[in-house]
Protein backbone atom coordinates (compact mmCIF):
# COMPACT_ATOMS: atom_id res chain seq x y z
CA UNK A 1 0.00 0.00 0.00
CA UNK A 2 1.20 3.52 -0.58
CA UNK A 3 0.25 6.01 1.68
CA UNK A 4 0.01 9.39 2.34
CA UNK A 5 -1.06 12.25 4.81
CA UNK A 6 -1.77 16.23 4.72
CA UNK A 7 -3.86 18.66 6.33
CA UNK A 8 -6.28 21.07 4.56
CA UNK A 9 -8.33 23.64 6.59
CA UNK A 10 -12.10 24.32 6.38
CA UNK A 11 -12.49 28.07 5.08
CA UNK A 12 -15.65 29.89 4.98
CA UNK A 13 -16.01 29.37 1.86
CA UNK A 14 -16.52 25.83 1.79
CA UNK A 15 -18.93 25.99 4.91
CA UNK A 16 -22.90 26.10 3.82
CA UNK A 17 -25.67 27.72 5.69
CA UNK A 18 -25.95 24.34 7.87
CA UNK A 19 -22.04 25.48 8.78
CA UNK A 20 -21.03 22.31 7.82
CA UNK A 21 -18.30 21.32 5.02
CA UNK A 22 -20.96 21.36 1.76
CA UNK A 23 -20.63 18.04 0.76
CA UNK A 24 -19.96 18.98 -2.87
CA UNK A 25 -16.80 20.47 -1.48
CA UNK A 26 -15.13 17.41 -0.21
CA UNK A 27 -14.38 16.72 -3.71
CA UNK A 28 -11.34 19.20 -3.92
CA UNK A 29 -10.11 17.61 -0.59
CA UNK A 30 -10.15 14.35 -1.97
CA UNK A 31 -8.03 16.58 -5.36
CA UNK A 32 -5.34 17.63 -2.89
CA UNK A 33 -4.67 14.19 -1.51
CA UNK A 34 -4.26 12.58 -4.74
CA UNK A 35 -2.26 14.98 -6.09
CA UNK A 36 0.11 15.36 -2.85
CA UNK A 37 0.24 11.80 -3.12
CA UNK A 38 1.27 11.73 -6.75
CA UNK A 39 3.85 14.75 -5.73
CA UNK A 40 5.64 12.34 -3.18
CA UNK A 41 5.87 9.82 -5.37
CA UNK A 42 8.03 12.15 -7.44
CA UNK A 43 5.24 12.76 -10.34
CA UNK A 44 3.44 16.62 -10.18
CA UNK A 45 -0.38 15.94 -11.91
CA UNK A 46 1.03 19.43 -13.62
CA UNK A 47 4.05 17.28 -15.29
CA UNK A 48 2.00 14.72 -15.97
CA UNK A 49 -0.19 16.25 -18.14
CA UNK A 50 2.29 18.29 -19.37
CA UNK A 51 5.36 16.44 -19.92
CA UNK A 52 4.01 12.84 -20.39
CA UNK A 53 0.32 14.03 -21.93
CA UNK A 54 -1.10 11.63 -20.18
CA UNK A 55 -4.43 13.15 -17.52
CA UNK A 56 -6.69 11.49 -15.25
CA UNK A 57 -10.51 12.07 -15.40
CA UNK A 58 -12.57 10.95 -12.52
CA UNK A 59 -14.57 8.26 -13.79
CA UNK A 60 -16.47 7.02 -10.34
CA UNK A 61 -16.83 8.56 -6.82
CA UNK A 62 -18.27 7.24 -3.92
CA UNK A 63 -18.26 9.23 -0.70
CA UNK A 64 -19.67 8.67 3.03
CA UNK A 65 -20.09 11.56 5.50
CA UNK A 66 -19.93 9.91 9.19
CA UNK A 67 -19.55 13.36 10.45
CA UNK A 68 -19.63 16.90 9.20
CA UNK A 69 -16.58 19.31 8.97
CA UNK A 70 -16.98 22.64 10.77
CA UNK A 71 -15.43 26.07 9.81
CA UNK A 72 -11.98 26.28 10.57
CA UNK A 73 -11.61 22.26 11.35
CA UNK A 74 -8.26 21.45 10.48
CA UNK A 75 -8.83 18.06 8.70
CA UNK A 76 -6.49 15.29 8.17
CA UNK A 77 -6.75 13.82 4.64
CA UNK A 78 -5.26 10.37 4.77
CA UNK A 79 -4.68 8.89 1.17
CA UNK A 80 -4.01 4.94 0.27
CA UNK A 81 -3.77 3.60 -3.04
CA UNK A 82 -4.32 -0.12 -2.24
CA UNK A 83 -3.68 -1.37 -5.08
CA UNK A 84 -0.98 -1.67 -7.79
CA UNK A 85 -2.38 0.82 -10.92
CA UNK A 86 -2.81 -0.62 -14.14
CA UNK A 87 -5.05 1.05 -16.46
CA UNK A 88 -6.94 2.51 -13.61
CA UNK A 89 -5.71 4.44 -9.93
CA UNK A 90 -7.86 3.88 -7.11
CA UNK A 91 -7.85 6.28 -4.51
CA UNK A 92 -9.14 6.03 -0.62
CA UNK A 93 -9.47 8.56 1.28
CA UNK A 94 -10.24 8.96 4.96
CA UNK A 95 -11.09 12.27 6.49
CA UNK A 96 -10.09 13.01 10.25
CA UNK A 97 -10.83 15.78 12.08
CA UNK A 98 -9.06 17.44 15.11
CA UNK A 99 -10.56 15.42 17.61
CA UNK A 100 -8.97 11.79 15.55
CA UNK A 101 -12.49 11.40 14.91
CA UNK A 102 -13.43 9.40 10.90
CA UNK A 103 -15.52 11.93 9.36
CA UNK A 104 -15.61 10.68 6.16
CA UNK A 105 -14.50 7.69 3.68
CA UNK A 106 -13.90 8.03 -0.17
CA UNK A 107 -13.21 5.80 -3.34
CA UNK A 108 -12.06 8.28 -6.30
CA UNK A 109 -11.32 5.84 -10.01
CA UNK A 110 -9.19 7.57 -11.83
CA UNK A 111 -8.49 6.72 -15.87
CA UNK A 112 -5.36 7.00 -17.37
CA UNK A 113 -6.05 8.96 -20.54
CA UNK A 114 -3.55 9.99 -23.06
CA UNK A 115 -4.60 13.56 -23.81
CA UNK A 116 -3.59 13.66 -27.92
CA UNK A 117 -6.02 10.67 -28.30
CA UNK A 118 -8.60 10.37 -26.02
CA UNK A 119 -7.32 6.88 -25.79
CA UNK A 120 -6.84 4.84 -22.09
CA UNK A 121 -3.24 3.79 -21.25
CA UNK A 122 -1.59 2.17 -18.75
CA UNK A 123 0.13 4.35 -15.45
CA UNK A 124 3.43 6.15 -16.92
CA UNK A 125 6.18 4.11 -16.15
CA UNK A 126 7.72 6.91 -14.16
CA UNK A 127 5.39 6.24 -11.47
CA UNK A 128 4.97 2.54 -11.72
CA UNK A 129 8.45 2.29 -10.61
CA UNK A 130 8.04 4.40 -7.58
CA UNK A 131 5.56 2.95 -6.15
CA UNK A 132 6.09 -0.77 -7.20
CA UNK A 133 8.00 -0.83 -3.82
CA UNK A 134 5.29 -0.36 -2.06
CA UNK A 135 3.20 -3.38 -3.14
CA UNK A 136 4.98 -6.54 -3.25
CA UNK B 1 -41.88 6.68 -8.70
CA UNK B 2 -41.61 10.44 -8.42
CA UNK B 3 -39.66 12.19 -11.33
CA UNK B 4 -38.18 15.87 -12.00
CA UNK B 5 -36.53 17.16 -15.14
CA UNK B 6 -34.36 20.28 -14.74
CA UNK B 7 -31.64 22.17 -17.10
CA UNK B 8 -28.77 24.10 -15.95
CA UNK B 9 -25.92 25.27 -17.47
CA UNK B 10 -22.13 24.80 -17.33
CA UNK B 11 -20.82 28.02 -16.48
CA UNK B 12 -17.07 29.48 -16.90
CA UNK B 13 -17.08 28.73 -13.22
CA UNK B 14 -17.66 25.36 -13.20
CA UNK B 15 -14.96 24.09 -15.67
CA UNK B 16 -11.37 23.48 -14.83
CA UNK B 17 -8.26 23.04 -17.13
CA UNK B 18 -9.48 19.80 -18.96
CA UNK B 19 -12.76 21.89 -20.14
CA UNK B 20 -14.60 19.78 -18.17
CA UNK B 21 -17.42 20.66 -16.00
CA UNK B 22 -15.21 19.89 -12.54
CA UNK B 23 -16.20 16.84 -10.71
CA UNK B 24 -16.60 17.97 -7.51
CA UNK B 25 -19.16 20.66 -8.88
CA UNK B 26 -21.50 17.52 -10.03
CA UNK B 27 -22.71 17.78 -6.76
CA UNK B 28 -24.16 21.21 -7.16
CA UNK B 29 -26.32 19.82 -10.25
CA UNK B 30 -27.58 17.10 -8.12
CA UNK B 31 -28.44 19.47 -5.30
CA UNK B 32 -30.53 21.82 -7.85
CA UNK B 33 -32.18 18.68 -8.85
CA UNK B 34 -33.43 17.53 -5.84
CA UNK B 35 -34.24 20.86 -4.50
CA UNK B 36 -36.90 21.76 -7.19
CA UNK B 37 -38.41 18.08 -6.89
CA UNK B 38 -39.27 18.78 -3.42
CA UNK B 39 -40.25 21.90 -5.25
CA UNK B 40 -42.59 20.74 -7.74
CA UNK B 41 -43.93 18.71 -4.46
CA UNK B 42 -45.22 21.15 -2.37
CA UNK B 43 -41.78 21.07 -0.38
CA UNK B 44 -39.21 23.69 -0.46
CA UNK B 45 -36.56 22.76 1.51
CA UNK B 46 -36.07 26.63 3.34
CA UNK B 47 -39.21 25.63 4.31
CA UNK B 48 -38.30 22.64 5.75
CA UNK B 49 -35.49 23.51 7.82
CA UNK B 50 -37.51 27.12 8.44
CA UNK B 51 -40.75 25.85 9.26
CA UNK B 52 -40.24 22.46 9.79
CA UNK B 53 -37.06 22.27 11.64
CA UNK B 54 -35.67 19.45 9.64
CA UNK B 55 -32.06 19.58 7.57
CA UNK B 56 -31.36 16.60 5.32
CA UNK B 57 -27.55 16.17 5.40
CA UNK B 58 -26.17 14.45 2.91
CA UNK B 59 -24.65 10.67 4.21
CA UNK B 60 -23.99 9.03 0.88
CA UNK B 61 -23.20 10.11 -2.43
CA UNK B 62 -22.19 7.73 -5.54
CA UNK B 63 -21.43 9.18 -8.97
CA UNK B 64 -20.24 7.68 -12.53
CA UNK B 65 -18.82 9.96 -14.52
CA UNK B 66 -19.48 8.73 -18.07
CA UNK B 67 -19.12 11.20 -20.47
CA UNK B 68 -17.28 14.44 -19.68
CA UNK B 69 -19.76 17.74 -19.85
CA UNK B 70 -18.52 20.83 -21.46
CA UNK B 71 -18.87 24.53 -20.90
CA UNK B 72 -21.77 26.35 -22.08
CA UNK B 73 -23.37 22.43 -22.19
CA UNK B 74 -27.43 22.43 -21.08
CA UNK B 75 -27.49 19.43 -18.45
CA UNK B 76 -30.77 18.11 -18.52
CA UNK B 77 -30.78 16.84 -14.73
CA UNK B 78 -33.62 13.94 -14.01
CA UNK B 79 -33.96 13.28 -10.46
CA UNK B 80 -36.36 9.96 -9.27
CA UNK B 81 -37.11 9.09 -6.12
CA UNK B 82 -37.78 5.36 -6.86
CA UNK B 83 -38.83 3.86 -3.49
CA UNK B 84 -40.87 5.63 -0.92
CA UNK B 85 -38.47 7.69 2.08
CA UNK B 86 -38.81 6.66 5.15
CA UNK B 87 -36.04 7.82 7.68
CA UNK B 88 -33.72 8.28 4.42
CA UNK B 89 -34.75 9.79 1.28
CA UNK B 90 -32.51 8.45 -1.93
CA UNK B 91 -32.56 10.68 -4.89
CA UNK B 92 -31.37 8.93 -8.06
CA UNK B 93 -29.62 11.38 -10.84
CA UNK B 94 -29.02 11.42 -14.73
CA UNK B 95 -27.23 13.89 -16.38
CA UNK B 96 -28.17 14.03 -19.83
CA UNK B 97 -26.62 16.61 -22.68
CA UNK B 98 -27.88 18.93 -25.46
CA UNK B 99 -27.40 15.78 -27.60
CA UNK B 100 -29.32 13.07 -25.54
CA UNK B 101 -26.33 11.28 -24.11
CA UNK B 102 -26.28 10.03 -20.81
CA UNK B 103 -23.18 11.93 -18.82
CA UNK B 104 -23.36 11.10 -15.39
CA UNK B 105 -25.41 9.43 -12.64
CA UNK B 106 -25.58 9.47 -9.17
CA UNK B 107 -27.15 8.06 -6.01
CA UNK B 108 -27.46 10.48 -3.31
CA UNK B 109 -28.69 9.44 0.11
CA UNK B 110 -29.98 12.03 2.59
CA UNK B 111 -31.10 11.57 6.70
CA UNK B 112 -34.32 13.65 8.13
CA UNK B 113 -32.59 15.27 10.87
CA UNK B 114 -34.74 17.36 13.32
CA UNK B 115 -32.02 20.01 13.85
CA UNK B 116 -33.15 21.31 17.72
CA UNK B 117 -31.81 17.88 18.73
CA UNK B 118 -29.56 16.12 16.08
CA UNK B 119 -32.11 13.10 16.10
CA UNK B 120 -32.77 11.35 12.79
CA UNK B 121 -36.80 11.83 11.91
CA UNK B 122 -39.09 10.19 9.76
CA UNK B 123 -40.28 12.23 6.30
CA UNK B 124 -42.33 15.58 7.11
CA UNK B 125 -46.35 14.16 6.83
CA UNK B 126 -47.06 17.39 4.39
CA UNK B 127 -44.09 15.44 2.22
CA UNK B 128 -45.16 12.41 2.69
CA UNK B 129 -48.91 12.88 1.60
CA UNK B 130 -47.56 14.74 -1.52
CA UNK B 131 -45.46 11.94 -3.10
CA UNK B 132 -47.04 9.00 -1.44
CA UNK B 133 -50.02 8.68 -4.25
CA UNK B 134 -46.81 7.81 -6.79
CA UNK B 135 -45.17 5.02 -4.95
CA UNK B 136 -48.42 2.96 -5.35
CA UNK C 1 -26.86 51.70 -22.90
CA UNK C 2 -27.29 47.45 -23.22
CA UNK C 3 -29.10 46.01 -21.31
CA UNK C 4 -29.78 42.53 -19.95
CA UNK C 5 -31.79 40.72 -17.23
CA UNK C 6 -32.01 37.36 -15.78
CA UNK C 7 -32.88 35.65 -12.55
CA UNK C 8 -30.39 32.68 -10.70
CA UNK C 9 -31.29 31.22 -7.66
CA UNK C 10 -28.99 31.37 -4.51
CA UNK C 11 -28.24 27.35 -3.63
CA UNK C 12 -27.23 25.53 -0.63
CA UNK C 13 -23.95 25.07 -2.69
CA UNK C 14 -23.45 29.03 -2.73
CA UNK C 15 -24.17 30.06 1.47
CA UNK C 16 -21.63 30.26 3.86
CA UNK C 17 -21.55 29.86 7.61
CA UNK C 18 -23.58 32.83 7.75
CA UNK C 19 -26.46 31.88 5.82
CA UNK C 20 -25.46 34.43 3.24
CA UNK C 21 -24.40 33.99 -0.58
CA UNK C 22 -20.45 33.84 0.52
CA UNK C 23 -18.90 36.70 -1.15
CA UNK C 24 -17.03 34.89 -3.93
CA UNK C 25 -19.58 33.43 -5.71
CA UNK C 26 -21.01 36.66 -6.61
CA UNK C 27 -18.06 36.53 -9.43
CA UNK C 28 -20.10 33.56 -10.88
CA UNK C 29 -23.63 35.82 -10.87
CA UNK C 30 -21.76 38.44 -12.61
CA UNK C 31 -20.36 35.73 -15.41
CA UNK C 32 -24.18 34.53 -15.61
CA UNK C 33 -25.25 38.28 -16.41
CA UNK C 34 -22.56 38.96 -19.04
CA UNK C 35 -22.78 35.56 -20.39
CA UNK C 36 -26.46 36.06 -21.20
CA UNK C 37 -26.06 39.85 -22.25
CA UNK C 38 -23.83 39.10 -25.17
CA UNK C 39 -26.11 35.51 -25.95
CA UNK C 40 -29.06 38.13 -26.05
CA UNK C 41 -26.63 40.14 -28.94
CA UNK C 42 -26.22 37.14 -30.86
CA UNK C 43 -22.93 35.81 -30.00
CA UNK C 44 -22.03 33.38 -27.24
CA UNK C 45 -18.91 33.89 -25.04
CA UNK C 46 -18.31 30.00 -26.40
CA UNK C 47 -18.30 30.86 -30.12
CA UNK C 48 -16.20 33.80 -29.11
CA UNK C 49 -13.46 31.53 -27.78
CA UNK C 50 -13.57 28.87 -30.35
CA UNK C 51 -14.81 30.25 -33.72
CA UNK C 52 -13.39 33.90 -32.89
CA UNK C 53 -10.35 33.12 -31.22
CA UNK C 54 -10.76 35.97 -28.75
CA UNK C 55 -11.01 35.65 -24.79
CA UNK C 56 -12.45 37.50 -22.19
CA UNK C 57 -10.11 37.31 -19.02
CA UNK C 58 -10.90 39.98 -16.59
CA UNK C 59 -8.86 42.49 -15.62
CA UNK C 60 -10.98 44.78 -12.91
CA UNK C 61 -13.47 43.44 -10.38
CA UNK C 62 -15.09 46.01 -7.74
CA UNK C 63 -17.71 45.30 -5.59
CA UNK C 64 -20.11 46.59 -3.53
CA UNK C 65 -21.93 44.40 -0.37
CA UNK C 66 -25.53 46.80 0.54
CA UNK C 67 -27.95 43.52 1.41
CA UNK C 68 -27.13 40.00 2.37
CA UNK C 69 -28.73 37.34 0.01
CA UNK C 70 -30.07 34.10 1.72
CA UNK C 71 -30.35 30.79 0.54
CA UNK C 72 -33.04 29.95 -1.83
CA UNK C 73 -33.51 33.36 -2.67
CA UNK C 74 -34.10 33.89 -6.71
CA UNK C 75 -31.56 37.16 -7.70
CA UNK C 76 -32.49 39.08 -10.46
CA UNK C 77 -29.08 39.75 -12.04
CA UNK C 78 -29.41 43.53 -14.17
CA UNK C 79 -26.38 43.72 -16.39
CA UNK C 80 -25.38 46.91 -18.16
CA UNK C 81 -22.83 48.29 -20.96
CA UNK C 82 -23.02 51.40 -20.47
CA UNK C 83 -20.51 52.60 -23.34
CA UNK C 84 -19.59 51.23 -26.39
CA UNK C 85 -16.58 48.93 -25.95
CA UNK C 86 -13.18 49.29 -27.84
CA UNK C 87 -10.70 47.39 -26.75
CA UNK C 88 -12.29 46.76 -23.27
CA UNK C 89 -15.91 45.81 -22.47
CA UNK C 90 -17.15 47.02 -18.78
CA UNK C 91 -20.52 45.46 -17.74
CA UNK C 92 -22.30 47.01 -14.96
CA UNK C 93 -24.06 45.07 -12.74
CA UNK C 94 -26.94 45.38 -10.49
CA UNK C 95 -28.36 42.40 -8.24
CA UNK C 96 -32.11 42.89 -6.99
CA UNK C 97 -33.77 40.11 -4.81
CA UNK C 98 -37.45 39.07 -4.67
CA UNK C 99 -38.26 42.31 -2.07
CA UNK C 100 -37.27 44.66 -4.86
CA UNK C 101 -34.05 45.65 -2.39
CA UNK C 102 -30.47 46.01 -4.09
CA UNK C 103 -28.17 43.65 -2.54
CA UNK C 104 -25.27 44.11 -5.09
CA UNK C 105 -23.59 46.59 -7.51
CA UNK C 106 -20.62 45.31 -8.97
CA UNK C 107 -18.26 46.69 -12.41
CA UNK C 108 -16.15 44.18 -14.18
CA UNK C 109 -13.71 44.80 -17.09
CA UNK C 110 -12.77 42.33 -19.44
CA UNK C 111 -9.90 42.72 -22.57
CA UNK C 112 -10.21 41.03 -25.55
CA UNK C 113 -7.07 39.31 -26.33
CA UNK C 114 -6.23 37.25 -29.25
CA UNK C 115 -5.80 33.52 -27.84
CA UNK C 116 -3.42 32.23 -30.50
CA UNK C 117 -0.78 35.39 -29.66
CA UNK C 118 -1.75 36.90 -26.00
CA UNK C 119 -2.17 40.17 -27.83
CA UNK C 120 -5.05 42.73 -26.71
CA UNK C 121 -7.74 43.13 -29.52
CA UNK C 122 -10.64 45.07 -30.43
CA UNK C 123 -14.04 44.24 -29.99
CA UNK C 124 -15.70 41.33 -32.47
CA UNK C 125 -17.13 43.04 -35.67
CA UNK C 126 -20.51 41.02 -35.08
CA UNK C 127 -20.76 41.94 -31.66
CA UNK C 128 -20.02 45.54 -31.94
CA UNK C 129 -22.46 46.12 -35.14
CA UNK C 130 -25.07 44.72 -32.73
CA UNK C 131 -24.68 46.20 -30.01
CA UNK C 132 -24.29 49.76 -31.74
CA UNK C 133 -27.41 50.79 -32.22
CA UNK C 134 -27.58 50.68 -28.57
CA UNK C 135 -25.04 53.91 -27.82
CA UNK C 136 -26.31 56.24 -30.71
CA UNK D 1 1.08 48.34 9.28
CA UNK D 2 0.63 45.11 10.25
CA UNK D 3 1.27 42.48 7.35
CA UNK D 4 1.43 38.50 6.60
CA UNK D 5 2.27 36.25 4.39
CA UNK D 6 0.97 32.62 3.94
CA UNK D 7 1.15 30.22 0.36
CA UNK D 8 -1.99 28.82 -1.19
CA UNK D 9 -1.57 26.29 -4.13
CA UNK D 10 -3.64 26.62 -7.04
CA UNK D 11 -6.19 23.20 -7.45
CA UNK D 12 -7.90 21.83 -10.41
CA UNK D 13 -10.42 22.54 -8.74
CA UNK D 14 -9.75 26.61 -9.18
CA UNK D 15 -8.87 26.56 -12.44
CA UNK D 16 -11.13 26.76 -15.59
CA UNK D 17 -11.00 26.31 -19.13
CA UNK D 18 -8.55 29.08 -19.73
CA UNK D 19 -6.06 27.08 -17.54
CA UNK D 20 -6.29 30.12 -14.96
CA UNK D 21 -7.21 30.50 -11.88
CA UNK D 22 -10.64 31.49 -11.90
CA UNK D 23 -11.67 35.00 -11.39
CA UNK D 24 -14.50 34.21 -8.81
CA UNK D 25 -11.78 31.95 -6.92
CA UNK D 26 -9.43 35.21 -5.57
CA UNK D 27 -11.92 35.55 -2.82
CA UNK D 28 -11.31 32.66 -1.28
CA UNK D 29 -7.48 33.40 -1.32
CA UNK D 30 -8.27 37.19 0.08
CA UNK D 31 -9.91 35.30 2.82
CA UNK D 32 -7.00 32.37 3.98
CA UNK D 33 -4.85 35.86 3.93
CA UNK D 34 -7.71 37.77 6.40
CA UNK D 35 -8.04 34.80 8.40
CA UNK D 36 -4.30 33.83 8.67
CA UNK D 37 -3.57 37.91 9.51
CA UNK D 38 -6.08 37.63 12.32
CA UNK D 39 -4.65 33.98 13.69
CA UNK D 40 -1.56 35.66 13.74
CA UNK D 41 -2.61 38.40 15.85
CA UNK D 42 -3.73 35.97 18.13
CA UNK D 43 -7.60 36.17 17.18
CA UNK D 44 -9.35 33.59 15.40
CA UNK D 45 -11.91 34.40 13.70
CA UNK D 46 -13.83 31.28 14.37
CA UNK D 47 -13.91 32.47 18.00
CA UNK D 48 -14.52 36.38 17.03
CA UNK D 49 -18.44 34.88 15.55
CA UNK D 50 -18.48 31.91 18.39
CA UNK D 51 -17.08 33.66 21.68
CA UNK D 52 -16.92 37.72 20.74
CA UNK D 53 -20.60 37.20 18.65
CA UNK D 54 -19.16 39.47 16.30
CA UNK D 55 -19.19 38.41 12.65
CA UNK D 56 -17.62 40.16 9.58
CA UNK D 57 -19.11 40.63 6.56
CA UNK D 58 -17.17 42.18 3.59
CA UNK D 59 -18.99 45.18 2.19
CA UNK D 60 -16.58 46.18 -0.58
CA UNK D 61 -13.88 44.42 -2.96
CA UNK D 62 -11.69 45.69 -5.13
CA UNK D 63 -9.53 43.06 -7.27
CA UNK D 64 -6.53 44.09 -10.05
CA UNK D 65 -5.61 40.46 -12.51
CA UNK D 66 -2.50 41.65 -13.30
CA UNK D 67 -1.20 38.63 -14.15
CA UNK D 68 -3.13 34.99 -14.70
CA UNK D 69 -2.55 32.12 -11.90
CA UNK D 70 -2.19 28.76 -13.46
CA UNK D 71 -2.48 25.37 -12.23
CA UNK D 72 -0.43 24.32 -9.20
CA UNK D 73 1.10 28.14 -8.85
CA UNK D 74 2.42 27.99 -5.22
CA UNK D 75 0.90 31.89 -4.51
CA UNK D 76 2.22 33.89 -2.32
CA UNK D 77 -0.52 35.54 -0.31
CA UNK D 78 0.98 38.83 0.92
CA UNK D 79 -1.79 40.34 3.37
CA UNK D 80 -1.62 44.27 5.12
CA UNK D 81 -3.54 46.10 7.46
CA UNK D 82 -2.03 49.99 6.62
CA UNK D 83 -4.79 51.64 8.74
CA UNK D 84 -5.88 51.00 12.50
CA UNK D 85 -9.36 49.62 12.24
CA UNK D 86 -12.28 51.29 13.80
CA UNK D 87 -15.33 49.87 12.55
CA UNK D 88 -13.92 48.97 9.47
CA UNK D 89 -11.09 46.81 8.38
CA UNK D 90 -9.56 46.94 5.60
CA UNK D 91 -6.45 44.42 4.17
CA UNK D 92 -4.62 44.86 1.36
CA UNK D 93 -3.58 41.63 -0.92
CA UNK D 94 -0.96 40.90 -3.08
CA UNK D 95 -0.84 37.77 -4.56
CA UNK D 96 2.23 36.91 -5.73
CA UNK D 97 3.59 33.52 -8.09
CA UNK D 98 6.44 31.54 -7.87
CA UNK D 99 8.37 33.64 -10.33
CA UNK D 100 8.27 36.83 -8.09
CA UNK D 101 5.96 38.65 -10.21
CA UNK D 102 2.83 40.56 -8.81
CA UNK D 103 -0.27 38.98 -10.15
CA UNK D 104 -3.02 40.44 -8.53
CA UNK D 105 -3.71 43.24 -6.03
CA UNK D 106 -6.74 43.53 -4.23
CA UNK D 107 -8.46 45.59 -1.49
CA UNK D 108 -11.01 44.13 0.84
CA UNK D 109 -13.37 46.10 3.27
CA UNK D 110 -15.46 44.26 6.10
CA UNK D 111 -17.82 45.71 8.97
CA UNK D 112 -17.62 44.48 12.41
CA UNK D 113 -21.29 43.32 13.12
CA UNK D 114 -22.93 42.29 16.59
CA UNK D 115 -24.52 39.03 15.51
CA UNK D 116 -27.00 39.43 18.14
CA UNK D 117 -28.19 42.58 16.89
CA UNK D 118 -27.08 43.38 13.88
CA UNK D 119 -26.05 46.63 14.83
CA UNK D 120 -22.21 48.25 13.36
CA UNK D 121 -19.89 47.71 16.46
CA UNK D 122 -15.94 48.74 17.34
CA UNK D 123 -13.25 46.41 16.37
CA UNK D 124 -12.54 44.06 19.28
CA UNK D 125 -10.53 45.22 22.13
CA UNK D 126 -8.34 42.08 22.04
CA UNK D 127 -7.14 42.39 18.33
CA UNK D 128 -6.71 46.35 18.86
CA UNK D 129 -4.66 45.98 21.53
CA UNK D 130 -2.60 43.29 19.60
CA UNK D 131 -2.27 45.02 16.55
CA UNK D 132 -2.48 48.72 18.39
CA UNK D 133 1.76 48.99 18.32
CA UNK D 134 1.78 48.23 14.71
CA UNK D 135 0.23 51.79 14.28
CA UNK D 136 2.29 53.98 16.05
Amino acid sequence: MYKHSIYERVRYADTDKMGYLYYGHYAKFYEIGRTETLRQAGMTYKNMEEVTGIMLPVVHMESRFLRPAHYDDNIEIVTMVKEMPTKMITFHHELINQDKKLINTAIVKLFFIEMATGARVSIPVDLKNEIAPFFK
